[in-house]
């Protein structure tokens, strides 16, 4: 048996503004490629197909063109399940009718979990179906007031599929959760490992998944395996942010043997524009061949540069972003914080930050006692003005 | 051959504020008992399936519910296609995914004309799916700058149809649009029956369908034929105004010889709650037996009524609207033209209208005297302000 896993498509994103549609197509049109050749006897998608419940049209013909490939074209069934992203009604739409062509798709949470099952030559594979659900949805639908949390819902569904699956073959678990290593008693353990486990309700132990041959799982963005070689998220197809720049983008080819025992391969999917830092003076940047990357410029410049997203266009006519190392953002990126503290500085601290800002280094005693004179001189001047005015008029 | 003909679903419809879904689901669980009792060999729904084109998730999951229990449960094949109020895109999501079953849904315009095959002990009859499209839609497929208007556009649908098939076949057009009896070199000969033509770019020319053997319509919500006994609107499955009152909402059984006449039966729907006028005075309508419907009241009583739509409710707890005979609406409408009108008024006309929006008959010359003697005094008395500060007084 071998099958497919990948998840977090999240068709109909924006990045930074920008319609991620041709970039998902461009890899989807790998994938649909490699189940040409692979053949695989199955394709897994564990969750955010759509970035949100109600995509734009352009998401919706996407995934219907992609799933008419793969499903009616190469005649491999889909195994998909509803993602926190994904409406779990719309997508359920129609899954009666598209179930028996291939295309099973669980949108909508019921507590007989969907369950398809796939033969071959060594038997029967069950591959189970848990779209992304409130704890409070299984909660209803058991009837089962102890369930609370993410992890209390998980281990009621698990122990649902258990006690209505033959142990002698073969389980496949898909599944959109934060699927952590840790159990609840073994919380306090190490300090340095739980940054997942942070906020409770959340997050699901993965040993809940230790009896299933494969857990094909959704949710986050890193291709990554949890407690076990046998219980993984495949990651997004593409880097959806900066901060998955180091990821390796792909999808998982698993081979099940008789005994329920996989081998996994990494297969990565090329991007149409990759999502990269650049760091380099203006200058030298300005040397670079031009690169339709969508790159996130640091400038290493200690001057300000005039019109810098402009500048760098010319070479990087995608650039997300530009900033001066160290500095506070040029273009973009939240900074309320920042203001929210500014309201409660000095007026000479004002002056030290905003000097800081647009030189990028710390202003001197000379050019701080320069700007003290000043201020206390047009303070003297506009003496009509109440102390609370000064105070606007200095900051504006 | 036989198969019934609806439309005009608006599954999603809001009537005065009140969503529509479970009189929908009412109604349409009769129409799957018709399905089940007759057993048609197609259900035909002609568009505007949905109210709009993000329709909210109760209706998604009407239509998924309607569509498994004919197309999965009863085995009988469904030939849909967009509407104006459906999003072409997203009805058509799944499409190829879901025809194999039986559930054939066009939302996008092609030029190759989706076409649906059944058969009887007679032969084949050939089911063309022509969603609503607009012109240039049109006009791009078939890169035809001739075509500008929607009767322009089905002219070339209707060739192109003829063009693929063998006249001695049967054939069935389904489509949505505004088809009226009238040929655009008629357009002149009587301006008493005109009314639909009115507007030029909107209307299609049922000649154009007279080949057909049946032509089975959409978009105008009172079932009735146009220009042949086989070109016919369904009708909506509700009533979705009271300016709908007088219709009687239902679908068409129709059954096909092996000459293509059809036999014509019209099937009506029972609403759960009835959409209808109720005329009387407040003292009388308080003693009607309360009643579930929708109704709309018109207070027959001279005088003002206080609270009138609480007094109404403790009988028609569902009332959408109530108003007094002969008079601005109390409760609801659009009165921008009143309000348009009455910034040109004089203050004595405008009081003549309030008068009589009040109490209902024209004001008697003593009042009107009566109230230009006061307005005077007012208005010498508040000698201080200006002009224009008067008027605004006087008015508020």
């Amino acid at each position: 048996m071998k099958f497919f896993h990948t998840a977090d498509w999240h068709l109909g994103k924006l990045v930074q503004g920008v319609y991620m549609t041709e970039d998902q197509a461009y890899v989807l049109n790998q994938f649909v490629q490699a189940v040409e050749e692979e053949k695989p006897d199955a394709v897994i998608i564990a969750g955010d197909l759509y970035d949100r419940a109600v995509p734009p049209t352009e998401a919706v013909h996407l995934l219907d063109e992609v799933l008419e490939r793969i499903v009616i074209e190469l005649k491999t069934p889909v195994l998909a399940v509803a993602g926190n992203h994904d409406s779990p009604g719309r997508l359920h739409f129609g899954s009666s009718l598209m179930k028996s062509n291939g295309y099973h798709i669980v949108g909508n949470f019921s507590k007989e979990i969907e369950h398809v099952v796939l033969e071959d030559e060594h038997g029967k594979v069950h591959f189970h179906l848990v779209p992304y659900t409130d704890p409070s949805v299984v909660r209803t639908a058991f009837e089962d007031e102890e369930i609370k949390t993410h992890n209390d819902a998980t281990r009621k569904i698990v122990e649902q599929i258990q006690s209505n699956s033959s142990s002698n073959e073969r389980h496949v678990y898909i599944g959109h959760a934060f699927v952590t290593p840790f159990g609840e008693e073994e919380e306090n353990t190490s300090d340095s490992e739980r940054p997942l486990s942070i906020g409770g309700a959340e997050y699901v132990d993965a040993h809940h998944f230790s009896s299933f041959q494969y857990t094909a799982l959704g949710h986050l963005h890193q291709a990554h395996q949890v407690l076990q070689e046998n219980i993984r998220y495949s990651g997004s197809i593409l880097k959806y942010s900066i901060s998955e720049e180091s990821h390796r983008k792909g999808f998982f080819i698993v081979e099940m043997d008789q005994e329920g025992e996989v081998t996994i391969e990494k297969r990565e999917l090329k991007p149409r524009r990759d999502i990269r830092t650049v760091e380099a003076k203006m200058e030298e940047l300005l040397e670079h061949p031009v690169n339709e990357d969508y790159v996130f410029v640091r400038l290493l410049d200690e001057a300000p540069v005039l019109s810098p997203m402009e500048k760098v266009r010319s070479v990087y006519p995608n650039a997300m972003h530009v900033e001066r190392k160290n500095v506070i953002s040029l273009v973009s990126g939240s900074d309320s914080d920042a203001r929210t503290n500014r309201t409660k500085m000095s007026d000479v601290d004002l002056f030290r930050a905003f000097y800081k800002e647009i030189k990028g280094i710390d202003v001197t005693v000379e050019t701080e006692n320069l700007f003290k004179e000043v201020l206390d001189e047009l303070l003297r001047k506009d003496n009509e003005t109440t102390d609370a005015e000064k105070k606007e008029y200095v900051r504006n």
